[in-house]
Protein backbone atom coordinates (compact mmCIF):
# COMPACT_ATOMS: atom_id res chain seq x y z
CA UNK A 1 0.00 0.00 0.00
CA UNK A 2 0.85 3.58 -0.69
CA UNK A 3 1.30 6.06 2.54
CA UNK A 4 1.65 9.72 0.94
CA UNK A 5 2.79 12.77 2.41
CA UNK A 6 2.63 16.19 0.38
CA UNK A 7 4.32 19.58 1.71
CA UNK A 8 3.13 22.58 2.24
CA UNK A 9 4.28 23.93 -1.24
CA UNK A 10 1.96 21.99 -3.38
CA UNK A 11 -0.67 23.13 -0.63
CA UNK A 12 0.07 26.56 -1.97
CA UNK A 13 -0.56 26.38 -5.37
CA UNK A 14 -3.75 25.43 -6.60
CA UNK A 15 -2.27 24.02 -9.95
CA UNK A 16 0.13 21.92 -8.86
CA UNK A 17 -2.80 20.77 -5.99
CA UNK A 18 -5.28 19.82 -8.77
CA UNK A 19 -2.89 17.97 -10.50
CA UNK A 20 -1.39 16.08 -7.60
CA UNK A 21 -5.07 15.21 -6.31
CA UNK A 22 -5.60 13.89 -10.23
CA UNK A 23 -2.74 11.76 -9.69
CA UNK A 24 -3.45 10.34 -6.09
CA UNK A 25 -6.83 9.63 -7.20
CA UNK A 26 -5.59 7.35 -10.00
CA UNK A 27 -3.65 5.13 -7.49
CA UNK A 28 -5.11 1.79 -6.41
CA UNK A 29 -6.05 1.16 -3.12
CA UNK A 30 -5.15 0.83 -0.19
CA UNK A 31 -4.07 4.66 -0.07
CA UNK A 32 -3.20 7.04 2.95
CA UNK A 33 -2.95 11.29 2.03
CA UNK A 34 -1.41 13.05 4.83
CA UNK A 35 -0.90 16.76 3.93
CA UNK A 36 0.98 19.48 5.56
CA UNK A 37 -0.46 23.38 6.33
CA UNK A 38 1.07 25.74 3.99
CA UNK A 39 1.06 29.30 3.79
CA UNK A 40 -2.32 29.67 4.15
CA UNK A 41 -2.49 29.29 8.21
CA UNK A 42 -0.23 32.38 8.63
CA UNK A 43 -2.23 34.58 6.13
CA UNK A 44 -5.54 33.56 8.09
CA UNK A 45 -3.23 34.07 11.26
CA UNK A 46 -1.88 37.33 10.06
CA UNK A 47 -5.60 38.64 9.40
CA UNK A 48 -7.00 37.46 12.95
CA UNK A 49 -3.91 38.98 14.42
CA UNK A 50 -2.51 35.79 15.62
CA UNK A 51 1.07 36.29 15.62
CA UNK A 52 3.62 33.58 14.81
CA UNK A 53 5.46 32.81 18.06
CA UNK A 54 9.11 31.61 17.66
CA UNK A 55 11.60 30.62 20.69
CA UNK A 56 15.15 29.78 19.57
CA UNK A 57 14.29 29.66 15.51
CA UNK A 58 11.32 27.02 16.73
CA UNK A 59 7.54 28.03 16.04
CA UNK A 60 5.42 27.22 19.26
CA UNK A 61 1.90 26.56 19.64
CA UNK A 62 0.02 28.65 21.72
CA UNK A 63 -3.89 28.40 22.88
CA UNK A 64 -4.34 30.55 20.04
CA UNK A 65 -2.34 29.22 17.31
CA UNK A 66 -3.81 25.79 18.30
CA UNK A 67 -7.27 26.85 17.58
CA UNK A 68 -5.96 28.38 13.58
CA UNK A 69 -4.20 25.04 13.07
CA UNK A 70 -7.49 23.13 13.93
CA UNK A 71 -9.09 25.14 11.87
CA UNK A 72 -7.28 25.78 9.04
CA UNK A 73 -5.75 22.32 8.37
CA UNK A 74 -8.44 20.00 9.69
CA UNK A 75 -11.30 22.24 8.47
CA UNK A 76 -10.12 24.31 5.19
CA UNK A 77 -7.60 22.52 4.34
CA UNK A 78 -8.67 18.84 4.93
CA UNK A 79 -11.98 19.48 3.46
CA UNK A 80 -11.24 21.11 0.41
CA UNK A 81 -8.61 18.17 -0.49
CA UNK A 82 -11.55 15.88 0.51
CA UNK A 83 -14.41 16.88 -1.58
CA UNK A 84 -11.85 17.11 -4.33
CA UNK A 85 -11.37 13.97 -4.04
CA UNK A 86 -14.79 13.09 -3.85
CA UNK A 87 -15.32 14.41 -7.41
CA UNK A 88 -12.49 12.11 -9.05
CA UNK A 89 -14.40 9.14 -7.09
CA UNK A 90 -11.67 8.53 -4.94
CA UNK A 91 -13.98 8.01 -1.48
CA UNK A 92 -11.42 9.77 0.61
CA UNK A 93 -12.31 10.37 4.78
CA UNK A 94 -10.25 13.33 6.08
CA UNK A 95 -9.18 13.03 9.67
CA UNK A 96 -7.07 14.78 12.77
CA UNK A 97 -5.62 12.07 15.02
CA UNK A 98 -8.33 12.56 17.34
CA UNK A 99 -10.70 11.12 14.69
CA UNK A 100 -12.25 7.62 16.42
CA UNK A 101 -8.69 7.61 18.38
CA UNK A 102 -6.76 7.44 15.32
CA UNK A 103 -3.63 8.69 16.72
CA UNK A 104 -2.88 9.52 20.06
CA UNK A 105 -0.32 11.85 21.39
CA UNK A 106 1.89 13.20 24.43
CA UNK A 107 1.49 16.87 24.87
CA UNK A 108 5.67 17.15 24.37
CA UNK A 109 7.16 17.41 27.59
CA UNK A 110 8.68 20.66 28.52
CA UNK A 111 12.37 20.91 28.89
CA UNK A 112 14.38 23.54 27.46
CA UNK A 113 11.27 25.16 25.50
CA UNK A 114 7.51 25.02 26.00
CA UNK A 115 6.54 24.02 22.17
CA UNK A 116 3.10 24.66 23.58
CA UNK A 117 -0.26 22.27 22.40
CA UNK A 118 2.49 20.19 20.12
CA UNK A 119 2.10 16.33 19.49
CA UNK A 120 4.91 13.77 20.01
CA UNK A 121 3.85 10.35 18.68
CA UNK A 122 4.51 6.66 18.13
CA UNK A 123 3.73 3.52 16.36
CA UNK A 124 2.13 2.29 19.54
CA UNK A 125 -0.71 5.68 19.50
CA UNK A 126 -2.24 4.32 16.23
CA UNK A 127 -5.52 2.81 16.02
CA UNK A 128 -4.09 0.09 13.62
CA UNK A 129 -7.44 -1.92 14.10
CA UNK A 130 -9.75 0.74 13.08
CA UNK A 131 -7.59 2.51 10.75
CA UNK A 132 -7.54 -1.39 8.58
CA UNK A 133 -11.15 -1.28 9.05
CA UNK A 134 -11.38 2.06 7.25
CA UNK A 135 -8.94 0.94 4.32
CA UNK A 136 -10.95 -2.90 4.21
CA UNK A 137 -14.24 -0.25 2.99
CA UNK A 138 -12.33 0.96 0.38
CA UNK A 139 -12.38 4.83 1.92
CA UNK A 140 -9.05 6.81 1.76
CA UNK A 141 -8.10 8.64 4.89
CA UNK A 142 -6.83 12.03 3.92
CA UNK A 143 -4.92 13.01 7.71
CA UNK A 144 -4.36 16.88 8.81
CA UNK A 145 -1.44 16.87 11.12
CA UNK A 146 -2.91 17.16 14.06
CA UNK A 147 -3.14 14.17 16.94
CA UNK A 148 -4.69 15.03 20.31
CA UNK A 149 -4.03 14.05 23.86
CA UNK A 150 -5.98 14.76 26.98
CA UNK A 151 -8.40 16.51 25.54
CA UNK A 152 -6.29 18.60 23.74
CA UNK A 153 -5.72 19.17 20.21
CA UNK A 154 -2.53 19.14 18.95
CA UNK A 155 -0.02 20.46 15.99
CA UNK A 156 1.71 17.43 15.05
CA UNK A 157 4.44 17.23 12.26
CA UNK A 158 3.33 15.88 9.18
CA UNK A 159 6.40 13.86 8.16
CA UNK A 160 6.57 12.21 11.46
CA UNK A 161 2.60 11.51 11.56
CA UNK A 162 3.13 9.58 7.71
CA UNK A 163 6.55 7.53 9.45
CA UNK A 164 4.62 6.54 12.27
CA UNK A 165 1.30 4.87 9.78
CA UNK A 166 3.44 3.72 7.95
CA UNK A 167 5.07 2.10 10.98
CA UNK A 168 2.12 0.82 12.48
CA UNK A 169 0.39 -0.47 8.84
CA UNK A 170 3.44 -2.48 8.30
CA UNK A 171 1.80 -5.20 10.45
CA UNK A 172 -0.83 -5.94 7.55
CA UNK A 173 0.76 -4.32 4.20
CA UNK A 174 3.58 -3.89 2.50
CA UNK A 175 3.93 -0.33 2.62
CA UNK A 176 6.37 2.17 0.37
CA UNK A 177 5.69 5.38 2.36
CA UNK A 178 6.48 8.33 -0.28
CA UNK A 179 7.37 12.35 1.01
CA UNK A 180 6.66 14.49 -1.96
CA UNK A 181 9.32 17.37 -1.60
CA UNK A 182 10.04 19.89 -3.84
CA UNK A 183 13.15 17.83 -5.89
CA UNK A 184 13.48 14.83 -8.02
CA UNK A 185 14.72 12.66 -5.29
CA UNK A 186 18.24 12.78 -3.18
CA UNK A 187 21.03 13.94 -4.74
CA UNK A 188 24.62 12.78 -5.16
CA UNK A 189 25.69 16.30 -5.79
CA UNK A 190 23.21 19.37 -4.61
CA UNK A 191 24.59 21.49 -7.26
CA UNK A 192 23.81 19.15 -9.98
CA UNK A 193 19.75 18.79 -10.27
CA UNK A 194 20.06 15.55 -12.89
CA UNK A 195 22.34 13.95 -10.21
CA UNK A 196 19.35 11.75 -8.48
CA UNK A 197 20.29 8.58 -6.71
CA UNK A 198 17.45 6.06 -7.80
CA UNK A 199 18.07 3.12 -5.47
CA UNK A 200 19.80 4.02 -1.90
CA UNK A 201 19.81 0.72 -0.32
CA UNK A 202 21.21 1.54 3.91
CA UNK A 203 24.72 0.03 2.94
CA UNK A 204 25.09 2.66 -0.25
CA UNK A 205 23.99 5.50 2.17
CA UNK A 206 26.42 4.52 4.97
CA UNK A 207 29.10 4.53 2.43
CA UNK A 208 27.78 7.62 1.09
CA UNK A 209 27.43 8.78 4.58
CA UNK A 210 31.33 8.20 5.11
CA UNK A 211 32.18 9.95 2.13
CA UNK A 212 29.81 13.42 3.78
CA UNK A 213 28.39 14.07 0.04
CA UNK A 214 24.70 14.38 1.38
CA UNK A 215 23.53 18.27 1.94
CA UNK A 216 22.70 19.26 5.82
CA UNK A 217 18.42 19.57 4.90
CA UNK A 218 18.23 16.01 3.37
CA UNK A 219 20.08 14.03 6.32
CA UNK A 220 17.00 14.27 8.86
CA UNK A 221 14.94 13.27 6.30
CA UNK A 222 17.36 10.20 5.29
CA UNK A 223 17.62 9.14 9.13
CA UNK A 224 13.40 8.82 9.38
CA UNK A 225 13.16 7.19 5.97
CA UNK A 226 15.67 4.15 7.73
CA UNK A 227 13.93 4.87 11.09
CA UNK A 228 11.24 3.53 9.29
CA UNK A 229 12.59 1.11 7.27
CA UNK A 230 14.47 -0.55 10.38
CA UNK A 231 10.86 -0.40 12.10
CA UNK A 232 9.23 -2.27 9.13
CA UNK A 233 8.63 -0.04 6.23
CA UNK A 234 9.43 -1.68 3.39
CA UNK A 235 10.08 0.78 1.14
CA UNK A 236 10.18 5.02 1.99
CA UNK A 237 10.53 7.03 -1.75
CA UNK A 238 11.50 11.01 -1.37
CA UNK A 239 10.68 12.29 -4.63
CA UNK A 240 8.63 15.22 -6.67
CA UNK A 241 4.73 15.50 -6.41
CA UNK A 242 4.76 15.89 -10.32
CA UNK A 243 5.92 12.36 -10.48
CA UNK A 244 3.96 10.39 -7.89
CA UNK A 245 2.27 8.00 -10.65
CA UNK A 246 5.59 6.89 -11.69
CA UNK A 247 7.00 6.86 -8.42
CA UNK A 248 4.30 4.40 -7.33
CA UNK A 249 5.56 1.64 -10.00
CA UNK A 250 8.75 -0.26 -10.01
CA UNK A 251 10.74 2.51 -12.41
CA UNK A 252 11.36 5.16 -10.16
CA UNK A 253 12.08 9.15 -11.16
CA UNK A 254 12.71 9.72 -7.30
CA UNK A 255 15.29 7.97 -4.55
CA UNK A 256 13.73 4.51 -3.06
CA UNK A 257 15.37 4.05 0.20
CA UNK A 258 15.38 0.04 1.33
CA UNK A 259 17.30 -2.41 3.74
CA UNK B 1 -30.35 4.27 18.55
CA UNK B 2 -30.04 8.15 19.14
CA UNK B 3 -29.38 10.69 16.81
CA UNK B 4 -28.89 13.87 18.50
CA UNK B 5 -28.88 17.29 17.49
CA UNK B 6 -27.54 20.41 19.21
CA UNK B 7 -27.86 23.83 18.22
CA UNK B 8 -25.67 26.99 18.44
CA UNK B 9 -26.94 28.04 21.97
CA UNK B 10 -24.99 24.77 23.53
CA UNK B 11 -22.02 25.28 21.47
CA UNK B 12 -21.57 28.91 22.43
CA UNK B 13 -21.58 28.58 26.32
CA UNK B 14 -18.42 26.63 27.36
CA UNK B 15 -20.14 25.48 30.66
CA UNK B 16 -22.96 24.50 28.70
CA UNK B 17 -21.17 22.79 25.91
CA UNK B 18 -19.00 20.59 28.45
CA UNK B 19 -22.39 19.56 30.92
CA UNK B 20 -23.93 18.35 27.18
CA UNK B 21 -20.73 16.21 26.34
CA UNK B 22 -20.76 14.58 29.49
CA UNK B 23 -24.29 14.02 29.43
CA UNK B 24 -23.47 12.54 25.80
CA UNK B 25 -21.06 10.38 26.37
CA UNK B 26 -22.93 8.52 28.36
CA UNK B 27 -25.56 7.04 26.24
CA UNK B 28 -25.29 4.10 24.78
CA UNK B 29 -23.73 3.48 21.70
CA UNK B 30 -25.01 3.30 19.03
CA UNK B 31 -25.16 7.32 18.25
CA UNK B 32 -24.98 9.91 16.51
CA UNK B 33 -24.23 13.69 17.64
CA UNK B 34 -25.19 16.67 14.71
CA UNK B 35 -24.16 20.08 15.84
CA UNK B 36 -24.57 23.83 14.46
CA UNK B 37 -22.67 26.13 13.87
CA UNK B 38 -23.14 28.92 16.82
CA UNK B 39 -21.69 32.72 16.98
CA UNK B 40 -18.07 31.80 16.23
CA UNK B 41 -18.32 31.89 13.05
CA UNK B 42 -19.49 35.17 12.60
CA UNK B 43 -16.93 36.26 15.10
CA UNK B 44 -14.21 34.72 13.17
CA UNK B 45 -15.74 36.07 9.90
CA UNK B 46 -16.14 39.35 11.61
CA UNK B 47 -12.44 39.69 12.40
CA UNK B 48 -11.26 38.50 8.60
CA UNK B 49 -13.78 40.74 7.26
CA UNK B 50 -16.21 38.29 5.72
CA UNK B 51 -19.22 40.44 5.50
CA UNK B 52 -22.21 38.68 6.36
CA UNK B 53 -25.21 38.38 3.05
CA UNK B 54 -29.04 38.58 3.36
CA UNK B 55 -31.37 38.60 0.80
CA UNK B 56 -34.74 39.11 1.96
CA UNK B 57 -33.47 37.49 5.54
CA UNK B 58 -31.79 34.77 3.68
CA UNK B 59 -28.47 34.33 5.00
CA UNK B 60 -26.21 33.62 1.88
CA UNK B 61 -23.19 31.37 1.36
CA UNK B 62 -20.36 33.31 -1.48
CA UNK B 63 -17.35 31.56 -1.44
CA UNK B 64 -15.40 33.30 1.38
CA UNK B 65 -18.30 32.57 3.76
CA UNK B 66 -17.94 28.90 2.45
CA UNK B 67 -14.39 28.88 3.57
CA UNK B 68 -15.19 30.46 6.99
CA UNK B 69 -17.79 27.75 8.00
CA UNK B 70 -15.74 24.93 6.54
CA UNK B 71 -12.88 25.97 8.69
CA UNK B 72 -15.03 26.70 11.75
CA UNK B 73 -17.46 23.98 11.52
CA UNK B 74 -15.73 21.28 9.92
CA UNK B 75 -12.92 21.88 11.80
CA UNK B 76 -12.75 24.17 15.02
CA UNK B 77 -16.09 23.22 16.57
CA UNK B 78 -16.22 19.78 15.44
CA UNK B 79 -12.50 18.32 16.38
CA UNK B 80 -12.71 20.34 19.59
CA UNK B 81 -15.73 18.41 20.56
CA UNK B 82 -14.01 15.18 19.31
CA UNK B 83 -11.14 15.67 21.18
CA UNK B 84 -13.22 16.56 24.46
CA UNK B 85 -15.71 12.88 23.54
CA UNK B 86 -12.54 10.97 23.32
CA UNK B 87 -11.05 12.01 27.04
CA UNK B 88 -14.84 11.04 27.62
CA UNK B 89 -14.25 7.53 26.55
CA UNK B 90 -16.38 7.96 23.57
CA UNK B 91 -14.76 7.20 20.54
CA UNK B 92 -15.83 10.17 18.56
CA UNK B 93 -14.94 10.59 14.87
CA UNK B 94 -15.62 13.76 13.21
CA UNK B 95 -17.15 14.09 9.61
CA UNK B 96 -18.80 16.34 6.99
CA UNK B 97 -21.26 14.91 4.45
CA UNK B 98 -17.92 14.91 2.20
CA UNK B 99 -15.89 12.10 4.46
CA UNK B 100 -16.53 8.94 2.85
CA UNK B 101 -19.37 10.62 0.86
CA UNK B 102 -21.24 10.08 3.81
CA UNK B 103 -23.53 12.38 2.70
CA UNK B 104 -23.82 13.79 -0.81
CA UNK B 105 -25.90 16.68 -1.19
CA UNK B 106 -27.24 19.16 -4.61
CA UNK B 107 -26.41 22.83 -5.03
CA UNK B 108 -30.03 24.51 -4.19
CA UNK B 109 -30.85 25.45 -7.35
CA UNK B 110 -31.41 29.15 -8.13
CA UNK B 111 -35.13 30.54 -8.33
CA UNK B 112 -35.77 34.00 -7.06
CA UNK B 113 -32.67 33.52 -4.76
CA UNK B 114 -29.34 32.65 -4.90
CA UNK B 115 -28.38 31.07 -1.64
CA UNK B 116 -24.97 30.41 -3.44
CA UNK B 117 -22.95 27.21 -1.66
CA UNK B 118 -25.70 25.79 0.07
CA UNK B 119 -26.65 21.84 -0.20
CA UNK B 120 -30.37 20.38 0.01
CA UNK B 121 -30.26 17.07 0.96
CA UNK B 122 -32.40 13.88 0.79
CA UNK B 123 -32.11 10.43 2.47
CA UNK B 124 -30.80 8.73 -0.22
CA UNK B 125 -27.75 10.90 -0.63
CA UNK B 126 -26.74 9.29 2.94
CA UNK B 127 -24.17 6.43 2.53
CA UNK B 128 -26.04 4.36 4.50
CA UNK B 129 -23.95 1.03 4.33
CA UNK B 130 -20.69 2.86 5.73
CA UNK B 131 -22.12 4.89 8.40
CA UNK B 132 -23.43 1.97 9.51
CA UNK B 133 -20.03 0.54 9.25
CA UNK B 134 -18.88 2.93 11.40
CA UNK B 135 -21.26 2.41 13.83
CA UNK B 136 -20.79 -1.11 14.01
CA UNK B 137 -17.08 -0.08 15.20
CA UNK B 138 -18.66 1.21 17.83
CA UNK B 139 -16.80 4.90 16.76
CA UNK B 140 -19.17 7.99 17.68
CA UNK B 141 -19.78 10.29 14.25
CA UNK B 142 -19.96 13.64 15.23
CA UNK B 143 -21.64 15.70 11.75
CA UNK B 144 -20.56 19.26 11.21
CA UNK B 145 -23.57 20.55 9.05
CA UNK B 146 -21.69 20.67 5.98
CA UNK B 147 -22.33 18.29 2.50
CA UNK B 148 -20.59 18.22 -0.68
CA UNK B 149 -21.32 18.15 -4.05
CA UNK B 150 -19.03 18.08 -7.40
CA UNK B 151 -15.70 18.78 -5.58
CA UNK B 152 -17.21 21.75 -3.19
CA UNK B 153 -18.47 21.78 0.20
CA UNK B 154 -21.84 22.83 1.19
CA UNK B 155 -22.89 25.02 3.93
CA UNK B 156 -26.45 23.02 5.24
CA UNK B 157 -29.05 22.91 7.88
CA UNK B 158 -28.15 20.91 10.67
CA UNK B 159 -31.72 19.86 11.28
CA UNK B 160 -31.58 18.56 8.31
CA UNK B 161 -28.77 16.78 8.40
CA UNK B 162 -30.76 14.94 11.41
CA UNK B 163 -33.33 14.18 9.82
CA UNK B 164 -32.40 12.74 6.84
CA UNK B 165 -29.73 10.34 9.11
CA UNK B 166 -32.40 9.74 11.24
CA UNK B 167 -34.29 8.01 7.96
CA UNK B 168 -31.78 6.78 6.73
CA UNK B 169 -30.32 4.76 9.65
CA UNK B 170 -34.44 3.90 10.18
CA UNK B 171 -33.41 0.98 7.72
CA UNK B 172 -30.95 -0.65 10.62
CA UNK B 173 -32.33 0.57 13.97
CA UNK B 174 -35.20 1.66 15.88
CA UNK B 175 -34.18 5.80 15.63
CA UNK B 176 -34.84 8.40 18.53
CA UNK B 177 -34.36 11.66 16.94
CA UNK B 178 -33.30 14.35 19.50
CA UNK B 179 -33.38 17.71 18.97
CA UNK B 180 -31.99 19.90 21.83
CA UNK B 181 -33.43 23.88 21.97
CA UNK B 182 -33.75 26.47 24.14
CA UNK B 183 -37.22 25.43 25.76
CA UNK B 184 -38.34 21.91 27.69
CA UNK B 185 -40.53 20.84 25.26
CA UNK B 186 -42.96 21.67 23.00
CA UNK B 187 -45.49 24.19 25.25
CA UNK B 188 -49.24 23.77 25.08
CA UNK B 189 -49.53 27.33 26.53
CA UNK B 190 -46.74 29.43 25.27
CA UNK B 191 -46.38 31.66 28.41
CA UNK B 192 -46.30 29.14 30.53
CA UNK B 193 -42.88 27.17 30.33
CA UNK B 194 -44.57 24.14 32.61
CA UNK B 195 -47.35 23.23 29.71
CA UNK B 196 -45.03 21.14 28.43
CA UNK B 197 -46.57 18.24 26.42
CA UNK B 198 -44.87 14.93 27.11
CA UNK B 199 -46.25 12.77 24.31
CA UNK B 200 -47.64 14.34 21.10
CA UNK B 201 -48.49 11.03 18.24
CA UNK B 202 -50.15 12.41 15.19
CA UNK B 203 -53.60 12.10 16.04
CA UNK B 204 -53.52 14.57 19.03
CA UNK B 205 -51.20 16.73 17.28
CA UNK B 206 -53.85 17.54 14.20
CA UNK B 207 -56.36 17.98 16.97
CA UNK B 208 -54.42 21.16 19.22
CA UNK B 209 -53.32 22.23 15.47
CA UNK B 210 -56.61 22.48 14.16
CA UNK B 211 -57.49 24.39 17.97
CA UNK B 212 -54.60 26.83 16.53
CA UNK B 213 -52.57 26.34 20.00
CA UNK B 214 -48.97 25.87 18.62
CA UNK B 215 -46.76 29.22 17.94
CA UNK B 216 -45.48 29.66 14.55
CA UNK B 217 -41.86 29.09 15.68
CA UNK B 218 -42.47 25.51 17.11
CA UNK B 219 -44.22 24.37 13.50
CA UNK B 220 -41.53 23.84 10.94
CA UNK B 221 -39.86 21.94 13.98
CA UNK B 222 -43.21 19.83 14.30
CA UNK B 223 -43.53 19.53 10.80
CA UNK B 224 -39.95 18.20 9.85
CA UNK B 225 -40.65 15.89 13.18
CA UNK B 226 -43.55 14.27 11.64
CA UNK B 227 -42.06 13.79 8.25
CA UNK B 228 -39.53 11.95 9.60
CA UNK B 229 -41.73 9.90 11.16
CA UNK B 230 -43.66 8.96 8.23
CA UNK B 231 -40.34 8.44 6.20
CA UNK B 232 -39.70 5.41 9.06
CA UNK B 233 -38.28 7.35 11.93
CA UNK B 234 -39.31 5.63 15.06
CA UNK B 235 -39.63 8.88 17.53
CA UNK B 236 -38.86 11.83 17.48
CA UNK B 237 -38.33 13.83 20.89
CA UNK B 238 -37.64 17.81 21.39
CA UNK B 239 -36.11 19.02 24.34
CA UNK B 240 -33.33 21.25 26.02
CA UNK B 241 -29.52 20.26 26.26
CA UNK B 242 -29.69 19.59 30.23
CA UNK B 243 -32.33 16.86 30.38
CA UNK B 244 -30.40 14.90 27.17
CA UNK B 245 -29.98 11.69 29.42
CA UNK B 246 -33.93 11.88 30.70
CA UNK B 247 -34.89 12.48 27.42
CA UNK B 248 -32.87 8.79 26.17
CA UNK B 249 -35.41 7.14 28.34
CA UNK B 250 -39.20 6.07 28.89
CA UNK B 251 -39.71 8.85 31.20
CA UNK B 252 -38.80 12.32 29.06
CA UNK B 253 -39.35 15.24 30.10
CA UNK B 254 -39.69 16.78 26.44
CA UNK B 255 -42.02 16.06 24.18
CA UNK B 256 -41.99 12.48 22.57
CA UNK B 257 -43.69 12.69 19.07
CA UNK B 258 -44.68 9.47 17.39
CA UNK B 259 -46.72 7.81 15.32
Amino acid sequence: MFIIKIGGNVLDDQQMLTAFLKDFASIKEPKILIHGGGKIATKIGNQLGIESNYIKGRRITDAETLDLVTMVYGGLVNKQIVAALQKLSCNAIGVTGADANLISAVKRPVKEIDYGFVGDIRPAGVNTALLHELLKQNTVPVFAPLTHADGNMLNTNADTIASVLAVALSKYFDVRLIFCFEKKGVLKNVNDAGSVINHLPKKLYDEYFAQGIFADGILPKLENAYAAIDAGVKEVLIGESIDLVKNTGQETSGTLITK
